[in-house]
């Protein structure tokens, strides 16, 4: 990605729990890099994720502040980054409903991404229609806000071609520029496991380390981490590929011909687990610990947190409004204009 | 209806084209009555009228206008009834797309009104995801208005029982009740037929009356009416079934014996063709001459009719509003309310 044009970002999390580690390796530590150089808004999507946890929204909801609280805490600035709740900005559900109609519904069962998540999720034939055409409000999300750069996973590669889809399609319908395509960033570093050695952290399956966890949790979490099941004594030679604490000193230690010379030595026999998950240990903790105190003094000062979130909330209100009166202005649906 | 409790309706029309005397006879005459008894929204569905008509909304918008001069030409009164334009009611798509999360995609797709729309309009697969959801958006004009009555035909009935479904799935999740369920009220009036006897009046089957027809067009319509083939000669015993002008006049001819009289005379034979179209022609004349002055003192003063839909859109966003707060409060959706 070249910011050179001072690109715009449209990124976020649904708001169903406090973020972990994956999240920070995965997106948050990126974030904090690139609103220097670009134009940044972060969602907080709390819409998105009523559509697969209705009757839970009381979980989605109460998270809305956690994860607004982990992105100031990892060192998100309201001053540069736009900081936005999904469900306070009602132009995104207006777009979304002109974008409806311009994609079919055997189109949006065809998204792959949308084919895996409702595996997942065990939908079947009771996919809720929120959650069939969510695709449609992610793509309003972008075209809202005007995003050239969207970062994702490659499994999230099928949400940006549908959004370019719409974004050509109503464009070509109003026969002009209105609204603009965007590119994927996608994310250069590899998935973070969990501490149980399974694909993918997540709070739901308890191998997460979030960021607000205790320096206790922390160590604990470590100490319980997944090696070489194999590597019973120290003297034994044991396996980097597939053991969390390599996985984790491979994304969060910084100097890696330490790494590097921990991997050799692991390998050839002679550095027990422990040795290593000190290592690590102290690496985390030193991440972590600032992480913690921000979002303790954040904590504790919830009025500005919501100051924050209104004041991010309204600016976004203000582009994502002059992009739908341009929207409408296309269709004609100016009644009232002089 | 028991109109003891000064109930709520909510009704209207797409607006794809001008109003003919189909909708004044299943309709719009219905709704002069009710203005006086009920609280009454009248809906000019611009958006909903773009689900399936993508490509053609200049259409769409420019028979707002057209819609709207209808409505008052035919006496409905703004001091009295609310017009509104969807399109212009956000708050509309936002509850949309709540209630778009509490069904399912196979629910929508074994909707009968649906499925008959989609065999209609040729759609099979390519059905667009904004038609097969609009009963859901309809939903949400019926439960923003907390409508009690919804006039509609029979083949519309799927609609209010999915409104209802969509109702007490909401209450149920957010345990009270937010959302008012809403009773269908059944038009007593027969369809009338096109001008050529085909069952539906349509202006896009080029059979139909418009409200604003001059003299000339509403005596040409009458002269062309289908009557019965086989009555030739004056003297030819005539059908009075399938014969257009006698459904006009059972529609439109206040004086039943009257009819009953030529109905009987034409069976016997003895009663031209050109006769019963005067008498139906003067009938028409006589109905649609006030409603055509009004419609064109309207023409006139557009700045009027524009200043009472805005007067009529904003109370509308008044009531949709209070709703769809209601709903957000329910959900927890309010986290800048003190």
């Amino acid at each position: 990605m070249t910011l050179a044009n001072r690109p715009t970002i449209l990124t976020g999390d649904r708001t169903t729990g406090p973020l972990h580690l994956g999240h920070y390796i995965g997106s948050l530590r990126a974030r904090v890099q690139l609103q220097h150089e670009a134009r940044q808004f972060l969602l907080l999507a709390d819409t998105q994720a009523l559509t697969d946890n209705v009757g839970r929204h009381q979980k989605v909801t109460e998270n809305v502040i956690e994860v607004a609280l982990d992105y100031l805490a990892v060192g998100i600035d309201p001053a540069k980054s736009t900081i936005l709740i999904q469900s306070q900005v009602p132009e995104l559900a207006e777009l979304s409903q002109y974008l409806l109609n311009l994609v079919t519904v055997a189109r949006l069962e065809r998204n792959p991404t949308i084919k895996d998540e409702i595996r997942l999720r065990g939908f079947e034939r009771d996919i809720p229609a929120g959650f069939l055409t969510y695709p449609v409000s992610q793509a309003a999300d972008i075209t809202a806000f005007q995003a050239t750069h969207v970062p994702v996973g490659d499994d999230q590669l099928p949400m940006i071609e549908q959004t370019n889809e719409l974004v050509r399609r109503f464009n070509n319908i109003v026969d002009r520029q209105v609204l603009v395509e965007c590119e994927a960033v996608l994310s250069p570093v590899t998935r973070l496991p969990g501490i149980d050695g399974k694909a993918k952290m997540s709070k739901s399956l308890g191998n997460a380390i979030t960021l607000g966890a205790t320096a206790d949790e922390i160590t604990r979490a470590v100490n319980n981490m997944y090696t070489d099941p194999k590597h019973l004594r120290v003297s034994d030679p044991g396996q980097v590929e597939g053991n969390v604490v390599f996985a984790f000193l491979d994304a969060f230690e910084p100097d890696a011909a330490q790494v590097d010379e921990l991997k050799a030595q692991y390998r050839r026999g002679g550095l027990g687990d422990s040795v290593v998950k000190r290592v690590l240990n102290e690496r985390l903790q030193s991440l972590l610990e600032p992480i913690r105190a921000r979002r303790r003094e954040y904590e504790d000062d919830r009025a500005e947190v919501l100051a924050i979130l209104r004041s991010g909330t309204a600016r976004a209100r203000e582009v994502a409004g002059a992009t739908l009166s341009e929207v409408k202005r296309a269709l004609g649906l100016t009644y009232f204009e002089a």
